[in-house]
């Protein structure tokens, strides 16, 4: 099978081989050093010198920690909506007492500096969450760092969902100015399912201090425990980070620059290729996600007939809609481990399955695909 | 090294096999037969036709789950509190804003039925929180059945923390009557760390319908996708789960009955031998933990100077106090794949190490706990 889903993404032989090692006591010099190795490569990776925490919880998780953290009762929070896990973002904050601003945008679309610095300028807000890459459309905001800027500039304290972004879109967290970031295991970088990690700033620190958060989600705690030993404060899924650090380890071997280059490559050629075969692409152009391929399907044609058909036709793992677009999309990781082959095995199977349900789509584009990839030097 | 801190426990090799397979979608039919399967062995071990979810999160994680959702403000709510995990039960209900009263006990201690009785017949009570095993100082509730039925016969809700219990003390959830129980999936199970495990009765649905609880812990949501399609709301923690599955592979064919049983002889048999070798046990006699073995060091021995010799010279992990018990202890698990072998080496590496630093301890006695562990037919 070929795991195409936007998370979890396939693992590497190496992530694999690494998880596989007896576990270690939570509070001994061996975990220390892996923690304190975790914390070291995505500082680097994300580029901060800010603190980061690995939490043994999903996403979702992050996303959760992140909100009851940086919001106090009463904020006045900018939310702009545009699927599922921004919509999430969202109602967590109004369960931790923020006054949330929905900012609703098409879902085809994602939050451009213009929508932003609109809605900025009719009302004072304390936080702004933003959701780098819809994973439920496959959306971007590709004009992300314009958009934390206005914030800045305003003095808006900036949360950001970068869970499917990081590691397949840049990001620079001291440079623009990202005051907490949560990102998955997951997704880009090919970890096993299961952590998240999450940064803070200087100044999301001063907000933090006055917050109350759950237990379990407390980063006061996070920090306390880091910094006196490098530990967390409750057991972290030791095989997960064994597995994560090798993750890591091959992004870095390959370069962290090189890594999004590779995503965003490989997203240019697929988009082109998918519309020279006549594919009906879900999101608008400038707002396509270079690590989440959304395909429409046209009415009379659902989602689980043609997921089905990829699986057991061609042992392709692809997913479905999500939420309002339940039933009428499909979503294709481009994320982690990318290869040729199995770019071209997917989209392979993907042109083929629509080919035969939807008029004049051409599935021989997938050679021009290949080709073109192929001369771009991956493989 | 020999990992004999109280969870995270030794991974027996089948389970890091387990572990050690690529990724799937978790929207599938592998992963919704995998979670359907790890919650039909939970609730034949925990004896529930109740709910049984699984958590990625670690226990702390289950612990903030319960109470989020069983509690509404203003509950009044009883924790009898004798270490650090059952403190944080209480702390944990008062941030939902349980009216918490506290049982101070003395750390040495457990509940006991009379105590909880008398605390009962004082005051009327919504919820009772309840440690069944303290990890922290190794004390137990031997009389657990008993204080349960107390509260269920006063129509009180019952939510336990069995996370250093289930497995290594009889446990029977609607035998007993227990509402909501969380346990660990590093601890007697023997299951990797990461992922919580947590157990609803039909009673607790009743009051997790009017509260209010964090997104991440959402149990309605759980329940409706468990429901729906045998799948988590949130991505899990997949190769934990494998891992944990294989785990529970591993009790069963044992025997359920058979893996506490075995816990509690283990126990029996180190207690006695380590009364012979005049080891001063911190927990009183009637509160010894079955799974928690906690040994009181005289002053001037610090934890850290005989963690750190057992480590370097004799290759063994065990844990330290905590809270108001931190350096003044050292705990070691009974936990999961328990051998005479290993059970052997650890005492006699902590026998000789004792007897180096404090008078009149004798290191021989692990002979006579070897040979009554044959005995009885362990291995």
């Amino acid at each position: 099978m070929l795991l195409v889903t936007p998370g979890p993404t396939e693992l590497h032989d190496r992530v694999i081989a690494a998880m596989s090692r007896q576990v270690i006591s939570h509070r001994g010099p061996e975990l220390r050093k892996l923690y304190a190795s975790l914390v070291e490569k995505f500082k680097s990776l994300l580029k901060t010198e800010g603190h980061v925490f690995v939490l043994a919880c999903s996403a979702t998780g992050g996303i959760e920690c992140a909100v009851s953290n940086i919001i106090d009762k009463g904020d006045k929070v900018l939310s702009p909506v545009f699927g599922v896990f921004s919509e999430r973002f969202a109602e967590a904050a109004k369960f931790y007492g923020a006054e949330v601003t929905y900012l609703n945008l098409k879902p085809k679309s994602a939050p451009s500096p213009e929508a932003i610095k609109r809605a900025l300028d009719e009302r004072v807000y304390d936080v702004m969450l933003l959701v780098y890459n819809e994973t439920s459309t496959g959306t971007a905001c590709r004009q992300f760092r314009e958009i934390v800027r206005a914030c800045k500039e305003r003095g808006i304290l900036v949360a950001v969902d970068a869970v499917s972004a990081a590691g397949g879109l840049p990001i620079d967290i001291d440079g623009w100015g990202i005051d907490v970031c949560v990102i998955g295991s997951q997704k880009c970088y090919a970890g096993p399912p299961g952590l998240s990690i999450i940064t803070v700033s200087e100044e999301a620190w001063h907000k933090i201090r006055r917050s109350r958060r759950p237990f379990y989600f407390d980063l006061i705690k996070y920090r306390k425990y880091y910094e006196e030993n490098r530990e967390t404060p409750f057991t972290p899924a030791v095989n997960l980070m064994y597995g994560m650090e090798e993750a890591l380890n091959i992004v870095l071997e390959y370069g962290a620059e090189g890594w999004v280059r590779r995503h965003m490559d490989f997203a240019d050629c697929i988009y082109d290729a998918l519309e020279k075969a006549n594919v009906s692409l879900f999101a608008e152009k400038e707002y396509r996600s270079p690590t989440v391929i959304s395909i429409s399907l046209p009415s009379g044609v659902t989602d689980s007939e043609v997921l089905e058909e990829l699986r057991v036709g061609y042992g392709v793992v692809a997913a479905g809609g999500m939420g309002s677009m339940k039933g009428s999309l499909i979503r294709v990781a481009n994320m982690g481990n990318l290869s040729v082959e199995k770019t071209v095995k997917a989209y392979d199977a993907i042109l083929n399955v629509l080919s035969s349900r939807v008029d004049g789509i051409d599935p021989r584009v997938v050679g021009t695909l290949e080709e073109r990839l192929r001369k771009m030097g991956y493989r």
